[in-house]
């Protein structure tokens, strides 16, 4: 039985992650929950961890369960400010408790998924940038007003993004203040825009997102939700 | 003529019945303004009644009158909020007029109707519920997550609904401080959800709404729009 | 290059010219900025002027360039509030820069476009409207319940408008206190609902709009936007 009072961590969490991944496996261990997924088209890893830390309440058994997040997403949605969740395992299903002004439990059917976890990508990345997730994302709907892509430049620390279109194209110088950037060589590296915008659109707009590049390597995105962490494996794109 | 100062009590009812109702006949007496009306799958019946104590002023002359209720609410979604409403009949018309910063005339060409009018359903209830109107609203909003169909229990006057589909289900616990209950007997009853959730969709979410059951019989869903009375039948479904 | 720090006013009018205007040519010369275009169903001409007293800084060789309006008005509407708007015109390109918290350059490409530029209707008006754009913009509301054409008379100085539709009729009698009627004969002219609720859909509500009317001729429309303004002819209809 697992009791989380600041309900509102998982359920952004949840939010985040349904937007690539429709079924996953969440792994319950002594350390907390865990979820390492990839894509249907292969282009997005994404790795969340729920340190047991953030829960009133952890005690599980080990055990990696199949489940619909799409599904595990709307029910989330369903969340009062007040209520206090309560998750549990019972027979072929997740128990999902909402306890507050009424006290509602939601039934998951767990399903069956192949029980390889995928492993992240080892790189050893050249470039730090630590943005505000409001400039990274009103930059990349500048963006969207032209491409389905984006370049993302770095040269003596300063740090521009790209689009390029029939129409025009966009050009977004990120000033200093902006965006701490620290790399070891010049960046230029080219990502699929719709992807970029939905890893980001859960992340708070005063919040920081970290990026970390490598040419011609899967760009690494993380931010904080509340005491949680939710790490990104983006593909490059051929520039 | 009628004259109506609290507009908003009226727009309310016409949005209402518009939900099922797409025509249907008005009757205006020395006692009122009723209307009583079967929706074409025949699952709803809407009984409505507006006291002559509402108006300003209500000198009429007794008349059933048809109308096409789609049309008519769109035309009451216009009124301003400081407008002062004056309905009256004219040749084959119904003048309605909105008179405020500006005077708006909309004439609303009547209808012909088959006259009879349908007569209420004479059901001895042996359970009554009084619930929030909010704290209903959400649960059919939770319940549309799995099912078409909600199943309302009582069982110890204790009162929960349940909803079920492929993926999961709910079930609801609806707490003695959120609804009042008072049942003569096991209720166990099952209703569509997507003609409840509109019955109830205009009801200010702070009013409380009133629940009749019998088991295997209509549940008779009323509530209070300021002055005036909204009545509703629900069929039930088979089990 | 042109220099502008208050860009919500250029924003508005190109938001209200991209609603009828897709394509056009913008003249720049030592006076400011005009468009002067006719919708290609020919039943609206825009004339928009922005002076150079606007801008603050207006350094500008005379051109003619052809520009998408509509890619012209996606790119506007990214403007940040303490954004300053630079405008240059680079080879093929119109240079659009937005200066603030990021340093953002859209580049626009120019199109070829017929140079001749329409001329504005020679209308010896007799009638002219001063009204609150609100009062206008609801106005045009309730018309659209029920019709596709507006009918504006004067008699008397009194204005009203009329709609009328297949399930009924809107009079709508303008209050003295709402607008300012002068005119020298009765008016009787009807007009395209849809076209003139776009054409007045941008104007501030709480500000004036200009109607000057004459039977069977187009109606000139007019408002300010800021210390620009936009002027719209818009074909009377066969009554």
């Amino acid at each position: 039985m697992i009791v989380l009072e600041n309900t509102k961590q998982l359920q952004t969490a949840i939010k985040s992650i349904s937007n690539f991944i429709s079924e996953g496996n969440f792994r319950f261990n002594d350390k907390g929950i865990a979820l390492r997924a990839i894509d249907p088209s292969q282009i997005v890893l994404v790795n969340y961890f729920a340190p047991k830390g953030i829960f009133k309440k952890f005690s599980v058994e080990p055990s990696l369960i199949g489940i619909n997040i799409e599904d595990f997403d709307k029910i989330m949605r369903r969340v009062f400010s007040n209520d206090v969740l309560e998750l549990s395992l019972e027979d072929s299903c997740l128990n999902i408790r909402f306890v507050g002004e009424l006290d509602r439990t939601f039934k998951l059917s767990l399903i069956e998924l192949n029980e390889e976890e995928a492993s992240l990508p080892e790189v050893a990345f050249n470039a730090k940038i630590t943005i505000k997730a409001r400039i990274l994302q009103e930059t990349l709907k500048d963006a969207s007003l032209f491409g389905s892509s984006i370049v993302l430049k770095i040269k003596d620390n300063v740090l521009t993004m790209e689009a390029r279109g029939q129409q025009g194209t966009l050009k977004t110088l990120i000033k200093k203040e902006c965006a701490a950037v620290d790399s070891k060589e010049e960046i230029n590296n080219k990502y699929s825009l719709s992807f970029f915008e939905n890893l980001i659109k859960e992340a708070d707009p005063e919040s920081d997102i970290k990026l970390e590049l490598k040419n011609e390597a899967p760009m690494k995105i993380s931010y904080k939700i509340a005491d949680s962490e939710i790490q990104f494996y983006l593909a490059h794109m051929i520039l």
